[in-house]
């Protein structure tokens, strides 16, 4: 039989769960500089990335979307022949790793393309439409099922590399990295749904630079918007595993936190256990994870929605929900931790007594 | 030329950093179960374990620790006979791993054993030392080059397993999962480190249970002790990557947050950084990492310890010291904090306000 | 001379300081209580009352309000003449320690109705009424220059509580206890402050039940409804004296902490310099505190605007401004906190590891 | 009949209930000015100074302490003939104020001395001792029962007050504002206790610079000293009202909000509840309170102790336990808060999440 396709797959009201954040968990496996950001691991230690697609297969992804975060043409440097460039060989191997991971289960292949260095320079509508041009068509004649918008910060530029993906038939998801506030550009969030999808996205969201909760309150606003304009879309949210319920438009990265001391924002299996439910019952049916989402992050989905999506992901072999492994523990105040409330209730602390709960953004 | 052993490298002043922490790093990843915390992935998915003793390589560990944590035969289950037991076929395994890599750089490979059941259930000297030879044998006979009892919330029971131990002719190394207020039994800390090396550990400290700080002041006692008894031994330390100012004697396991809730505690790198240097400060000069460890926490070691082993890890080449990789970000607010002190003297907010900063522990 | 009136004062751009919060300040001097809130102290202790009343006028107040909080006929009981009833007598005591203490200053008496029992047993607007004039009547008979309608939750109440007061001839002020969401009625604040004035104030704002920043937002939606209105009146504000950013629409009563452990969330003085500051920068001339305001509260209100008013308080000989008072300690590092910065940025620790910063308000 | 003495009370086993913090609270009051501490309120505003004294003992306390804080010669300034010296004439007013008050209970009346900017300048004992007599002599001029030498930071200088007081055939009572850490001479706080009494104190203790749990670990110190010395005395202690956990050997005076920010710091009613039975189950029977002590503090320690004492403070009148006055509020969820355990358990949150749990302390 055939592969059945996203859009097919949503329109049967499946819940696909994404896949969590590449450029963190291979920063703290060494292989990510931050800084730069770029995924050149494809090419210098593709094992690496491998063993992460891996893992998130195993923790019940349903999509390997191709580790291509930042790597368009104009940020990864120039100075070689395009056939065989820095550009081409990084999107090439990203895109095999995530089919060949993606052939071990029944995943869907996603081809992500990102805000580009172009448009901030300003030099205009077309010289950055031949940027997501080029990273487009290496991303489909490398077989990517979906080419995927992400972690945009101004409408007008995802419009554009929208309006680029249309032209190659494929299925279009798209996601900006805002909150419920709008833009970089003073566009609501509801006008950004709109918008994107008037551009011709299929499935439309946001992703990374704030966290689940917060997320989940711009998805409110583009599902408010998107329904005051009568369109209708497939939604998909991707969020921060970072709590950053103090942080303004422009997200994590004015934390002072960013990027090197925000553990303690870290979110607990527990937490996108609430995210994940919170997100369904909101009528999301693609969700996922972005920066720092690890293997067990993405479990915590794919376990919570269990029932829905009828079946647990292998990595469930290694884990008991809700905490029954420790039913056994030899200290009774441990067992009695095998409890949904008791997690579900808990309010974690952070061992850090001179810190404070909240941090003023910087600007 | 042969390769030089732990005790002559030591001896010659050189700084050994330790890897970091499998169990939790598995779990995250899919490969280990809470409750169980057992290393069935050494046989289950060989690759992933590969992958991150690589991973430590890369972070500059000059040890590889076989994944045998926990990997008694008491504890693994019988019926099967000796010679292809899932207990030989897992050690064995978790050695061969261990070996593999270390040959990938100039590596110290590590056998370790863990406290038994057989010891809790009162079975005696005895039988507890069987576990202990039957466990050492395969690990010396699979080639691995130190044996390290760790994990050993009493004296006794560790000293038992020096003297098994002893017998095989490979240095010795033995650390206690203590803080600074002594063992389970009521032995002062000082008089643990005393007797650990009397029993004939080469090398002795603390593993695991408590922060990296709470572990130092556990140190502060140990050499204490044999300062006082005039004894001499190398030191090390591998400690917890969470916070734990607020932990009992039983050290996080009592905490309300363990095992699930424990993200607010993570430390950052920075955090391991201060760590190294007060370490190395005091003497010891095998320093690792134990529970929450990850690849970037063991580069921050070697990263901070540079110069006195004058070289840095192959992974530092994604990684600029002290936040250098932000110097060209597009906000002059992150660029500002390119700069040491900046991440010296954050306390770094949780994004939690309905959290504390401290628990009370259970018991 | 003619004492001038509070309307010609404040016509005049004159700052007028009030007092602060009597209840609290007395309950915890062991004169009120908690659950009743009422002010029998007036005849009970009167040299109690009259000793607040004279620290206040120290403090800088230019009014002295009557403590007739919560003393309406129907909340103190019947079964007497009316001539003398406990309703008579206290409210009597009351204005008349007002008006003993306004004398020995240059202070505006203030009489103050609040919320009635009979409004909310839905009794009707007759019967509702018919205790404001009860209230307002004794309060002119006792020669208070103003009638102050104080802590009305609910818009149409305090309407009511206006137009009787409308009857007497005084000037008239009201404030709502409620924050920028709106009153229990779903009114909105904007419109709260659009009906008071319609209804004949001369004087509106908001006082009690959310911290000052809280207040402030409040009146800024206040400011806001006036002018989309096009009409004009003064403005006063009096906040709690605790912080109380997690509060929902009902105000600090919804706190798990309300009413015996707000402690922690009590303001310095330095947050009461800020209030001052941005509430005259807001265009608000009556300015001072209700429930936790202590007379230092109040004290900084006046130091803060001293140059706008011309003057210190006389209690300003007890206290020099920023710390400066430390500028001989003994100790360098405490005199080093003689230093405006050193206040104003200080975020100071509650010494209450186990506790958050937020709460969760109850319903 | 006679007035029993401190003493006797003490030996038939009579709790007594201290007064509470005089400097502070009449700074907030507006009275005191920080810097000087010094008590000039008792000539300038008696009245504010007597009706403190009306609050403390409505709120239950056994004993009127003269306000003398500070009160030395040396401290005050010279310059004038010594029958009407300011050192005078504050002194004798402050004893009459107490006396005043107390015949209006059945008070014991406490004169108190405090350490001297002469032994600070290394004068030397002799005229370190002169500021002692003369000020011992004004207070036993105007008939203080007791003499307490009180807020001493070095054991000499305190032994040196007591030997002077002991000249004067009155009880005395001897308390440092030292922890369980010792004094600022290195000497341990149970040598404290120990040389205390052999210098001739009849009732020894601890007051200031602490919390109530700080300062009880102080006492249990001192109790453990006298123990091991086989020495006896009568046990008091009076400690701030501030939580202090993170104070180093100085107390709150290095803790960066001391003393214009400490409010987040304050404790409840229901701290002084625990404090109370905690101090009690230790043996110590002179319980009261000093720096931020409020007298619903004072009534809090009254109240714990009520069945002990076989009576309730007047101010209970004002009070009902444990938040019983709650039980008839409107809404329903602050009537759960008419509950002993729901006060005993909350852990109160600060309002601040911009503000840390604790505080590294300055030098």
């Amino acid at each position: 039989g055939t592969k059945r396709g996203i859009l097919e797959r949503l329109d049967d009201g499946e819940v696909i769960v994404g896949d969590g954040g590449f450029v963190w968990a291979l920063e703290k496996r060494g292989y990510v500089k931050v800084g730069e950001w770029t995924p050149e691991a494809c090419i210098e230690n593709p094992e690496a990335v491998r063993q992460l697609h891996r893992e998130f297969l195993r923790a019940g992804a349903d999509t390997m979307q191709s580790f291509s975060f930042y790597a368009s043409d104009d940020r990864l440097g120039k100075g070689e022949n395009e056939a065989d460039s820095k550009f081409t060989r990084i999107n090439k191997a990203a895109c095999n790793l995530a089919k060949e991971v993606a052939t071990e289960g029944d995943c869907i292949t996603i081809g992500g393309l990102t805000q580009t260095p172009t448009y901030l320079s300003g030099a205009g509508k077309k010289a950055t439409q031949e940027q997501f041009r080029k990273q487009a068509e290496v991303l489909v004649n490398n077989n990517m099922d979906v080419l995927l918008c992400e972690y945009f910060e101004r409408l007008e530029e995802i419009e554009w590399a929208i309006e680029v993906c249309k032209t190659f038939g494929k299925p279009i998801a798209a996601t900006m990295c805002i909150g419920p506030d709008g833009d970089l550009m003073n566009n609501s969030t509801g006008d950004c749904a709109v918008r994107m999808v008037k551009a011709g996205a299929d499935i439309i969201g946001i992703n990374c630079k704030f966290d689940p909760f917060v997320c989940l309150e711009g998805m409110r606003k583009m599902k408010a918007g998107l329904d005051a304009a009568g369109l209708r879309a497939h939604l998909m949210v991707q969020p921060l595993a970072f709590l950053t319920p103090d942080a303004n438009k422009h997200g994590y990265t004015d934390l002072p936190e960013f990027p090197f001391a925000l553990e303690p924002r870290l979110v607990t299996r527990w937490d996108m256990h609430r995210f994940a439910r919170e997100a369904y019952e909101m009528g999301i049916r693609y969700i996922g994870g972005c920066c720092g989402c690890e293997p067990y992050h993405i479990r915590a989905v794919a376990e919570e929605l269990a029932k829905e999506r009828g079946k647990l992901p292998k990595g469930s072999e290694k884990h008991d929900m809700w905490g029954q492994g420790l039913r056994m523990h030899t200290k009774t105040w441990v067992r009695a931790r095998a409890d949904r409330r008791y997690w579900e209730e808990l309010r974690p602390s952070s061992g850090r007594p001179l810190s404070a709960s909240m941090s003023k953004p910087d600007e």
